[in-house]
């Protein structure tokens, strides 16, 4: 069993993970901290857990955390980077929701998150934890920086055809739609159901934090920088992020469902849907899966990629949980089992 | 390993069944039919089973069923009855997740589902499969009569009341509030989405099936005929009853909220809330549990019961899981452990 | 034209009121108030007014307010009555949509309210504006205060019945569910969409602020005490209020159909729905309509109203508008003849 | 007053249509038909028009139709070309809401359409009834194709790039995200509300019939063919329409904004929102706008534009109002002033 903290579980990252780790055979949840509610039970909280989880949360300490094997942060961004030098430290491993440790281009991190950096030395070790891309050094690593849900979606459905010099990385698009619980559990009037519901709009289009984060890992896999189109939609719904991708890819002798069944054959949580296939949020609703559907309308050059996931869960607790797997030898499904809930 | 089959598979009773068998550590699911989809893989028409379900949808055939331990009807009211008593002979046992051996007098099944009942002999022998009042002839019948979704919320919350003597049972009122999904996955105008989001509205007030189901069982428990007044309305949501119970309860000596406790304490799936709480079906989405709080505004003599559950689920499929555990002899939990999901 | 001003128009009744008075014949908009936005045009905040309000937020100003000969308050409670004595002493006639106004126990409202009454002296002189049963008052009115979107459905549903002395008015129940905008625009985590969508709850069980005022209008009409029990619901979806109304009317002899049509025969804005209808609250969404059904389920003892209205329109801004026709001796009309949204 | 019928009054479009028809100060509505629900009080199907519409639908009779000057198809595919012929030798105007004469190349129209063309002698001088494009003609015309939803939305936003010759029109991509409203009111699984809500997915991603629309409309104002992608996606909403439109715009040298600007500077029905707005589709809810915003993202050489309808307003019932208007000289806003329903 693998003693485990959790800090800041009062968003839906944090329930979410509650949810995974409740019910995961290997886990034995010690903490779990949050400033504002601590010594409420958790299930005050979130009643779905009354009867799963009977921790209360409690004030961050140290010494506590320092007790795990393993500390998972689903805090808001720059809390992670204050407490992560001394958990390492003491041998604590530490796979970060957030995005302290995502980008690893300090002074771009610093553009796009508007703060200073508060533990610049320790972003070099971090590993991005795209289990796809990343499952060797994941295994190894003592720092995790778990992916946004935006650039999950996003780079599993280009990565195929980047990997294989296919697209024009040039001019890549990606056109997201996203559930209004990605936004989070704060009290704001724009994702209030009497504002959101019954309505669709872009939001960020002249520039989301997510974009640094895409462009690097498609930059990565090209072996130089993309240009990127990133939109971000808000969808009157709860979970699910649907990426439409968008690229130009003039070699028509490939055959394109073929190379993505390929780079996914062995991966768990990646389904290749069937030739003509439209993927649906809500096949992965609740479930760690991300499915994906390419496309190549009237023939033409642009090829479409449809890839959805649940954004909490493939997009944020259940790739954390995945990356815990990964890191600590277990069946890299362990815990993630869970059949998407439809309808 | 429970041999096992469905018939009728393709609903939204069908799916639900299928995610928990499929999870179901001691489950083999062998077979499951459709008419219309015979040949069609499971997961063709509900890709949140890829992976999870491989089996394809066949005609119904007495021969195969027979070879199932259990067969559960999944099926529209007046398909059940007609096969039944050749599973029986076979020495199959049978759940039915429609209505056709629920309601123990048959005239009045008759009059209210508007056809001839097939096999009146094997109605008597039907057990209403309400583990919270049947568990053991539960345990050992042959044909269980798994109970409507409203009749479930509405049970479970009047129930301590009633057994009790407290209630005035000439004037029990139910208002429930239902998501969408009850009303099935036919096409049907009422319940596209552009005709019921966004809207609220009571149906079928002069008298809908589910009045019978509940009045029944609400009389065995008090001895004598109850009054009730039920009134469902069509919720703009996929899941979910919230069912609020009115009650005249003159005796203002008992603590009702030790009596819920108490007449629950062992129930897995019953869970009464602290006093003050209000219920919220999204705390049972997903799951097999019945959430509830008692209430008793401004002191008065009117008792109002929050009673929530999750329709497809303790209303529908998981309660038929929790039914073939019981006539197992399995742990009454297993595979149904799932955590709400939330948000 | 009416010269008009508006306090405090920055949440939902607030921009209702706008809708509603920029088309309005008769009103020469001239001034809108509030702290917090003042110097933002309208249309910044509300992009459905662009085009069609030209108008500025500003600072609440007694001098400009009263060049106004009429001033709407749609403010939280606690505002009006802070204003109201100045401006009714230099000739402003008012209607306040907020509370502060409805109740005329003092004693009772600063218990429900929670706040000492500012001008308890102009509360008896307030007349309710419920116009099927105050419209000669107000006509006549300088202070009218505009009725609770719960109460206006519940009392427009259930006059007839008390008027007539049918029902026992010691038990009266009202179930009510309401959309998610009668919470206001206030940033809360309660109402966003990923913790209110795909849910239904009860709330303010206990006691609600809106009971004493159906209790008081009941009462009125009743001519003694009425015993009402009153459950709000929050319901997933923006606009809407649906009350279900219990009355136990023991004489079987009269025709309530008839009875309900003729109550309402001359009001422009209660429609009988022919017997056996069930009334939906997107018949109603953006219209000044309260739609309403009787039933009596099993032809027993219990009656059964259906009231629906939208809670912006009937049940706050619309009915504003309404009473602002009858004070000005406009076409009762003018303004609010607005079809439904449907779908 | 203008003489006027509706053929097929039973869909979205039509209730709708129905809904602007009634309170249109100009408008004589003296017929509507419909085959399936011939004698029915139209406000039976749809309570909204309840006290505004008291027509009862009719069989189709060529005889009384010819008795109005205009007569509007709110038919599914197939039916006007039908009808139009004998209509047009009686001296009818006819405006088509469905597609039978939006597409000029009849081989292109029988590919997409799936059926021979009834009346290809009257397609040329159909006048495809995009105000902001072709309102001269419009005024003359004796038949006109109301455009399609998506068309309206995609062109509205594209045209002053193209008409400028700043696009690089080979590679134009339209991601558009429509309510379900715009699948009709047809029973259908896909469309319940329980399967499409809490869901995203495109569809008819190898092509949909807008496709051939969109681009004839772009290749006129181009003088040359285009290439575009147009991907739907089915959103969980009922109305609204949001087009997010990707061009490749080499030129850096103008300023889009005021060059959209300029270009719908005079059109009552076209808002640009001011620089570094997202359109939101509720901003439109109701009303025949079309809301503009456009963005050039990292001042790379995609520039993105926003574009917002109510697809049964601005992409349907408005639109063919807005026709009407202009064909019989009134003022162009006339009956289309109403304010969106903002929440």
């Amino acid at each position: 069993m693998i003693k485990t903290g959790i800090v800041g579980g009062t968003g839906y990252t944090g329930v979410e993970l509650l949810r995974l780790l409740a019910a995961h055979p290997e886990v034995d949840l010690q903490v779990i901290t949050s400033r504002s509610e601590a010594g409420m039970p958790v299930s005050d909280l979130f009643p779905n857990l009354r009867g799963h989880v009977d921790l209360a949360f409690s004030e961050p300490d140290i010494e506590i955390l320092s007790q795990c094997e393993l500390v998972f942060f689903a805090t808001p961004n720059g809390i992670a980077m204050k407490m992560v030098p001394e958990l390492l430290a003491r041998g604590v491993r530490v796979i970060d929701l957030a995005a302290d440790f995502r980008i690893q281009d300090i002074e771009e991190w610093q553009k796009w998150y508007g703060m200073e950096h508060a533990c610049a030395e320790h972003v070099a070790e971090a590993v991005y934890g795209l289990p796809e891309v990343n499952r060797e050094a994941i295994a190894k690593a003592r720092l995790v920086a778990n992916p946004g849900c935006y650039p999950t979606a996003a780079q599993l459905g280009f990565l195929p055809l980047i990997e294989h010099g296919l697209a024009n990385i040039s001019a890549l698009i990606a056109d997201c739609k996203s559930g209004v619980s990605g936004a989070g559990r704060g009290a704001s009037v724009g994702t209030l159901l009497a504002e959101c519901s019954e309505s669709m709009k872009a939001y960020a289009v002249p520039g989301h934090r997510h974009l640094p984060e895409i462009s690097q890992g498609l930059s990565r896999a090209a072996g130089s920088d993309v240009g990127l189109t990133f939109l971000p939609h808000l969808t009157p719904m709860i979970r699910g992020i649907h990426a439409t991708l968008y690229a130009q890819v003039d070699d028509h002798s490939v055959d394109l469902q073929a190379l993505y069944e390929q780079r996914y054959a062995d991966e768990p949580f990646v389904d290749i849907l069937p030739a003509g296939s439209h993927a649906e949020t809500r096949s992965v609703k609740g479930a760690n899966t991300c499915r994906i559907a390419i496309h190549r309308p009237q023939a033409g050059n642009t090829v479409v990629v449809l890839s959805v996931i649940d954004n909490l869960v493939k997009g944020a607790a259940g790739q954390a949980v995945q990356n815990m797997n990964i890191m600590f030898g277990l069946d890299e499904s362990s815990g993630l089992r869970n059949i998407a809930l439809l309808p």
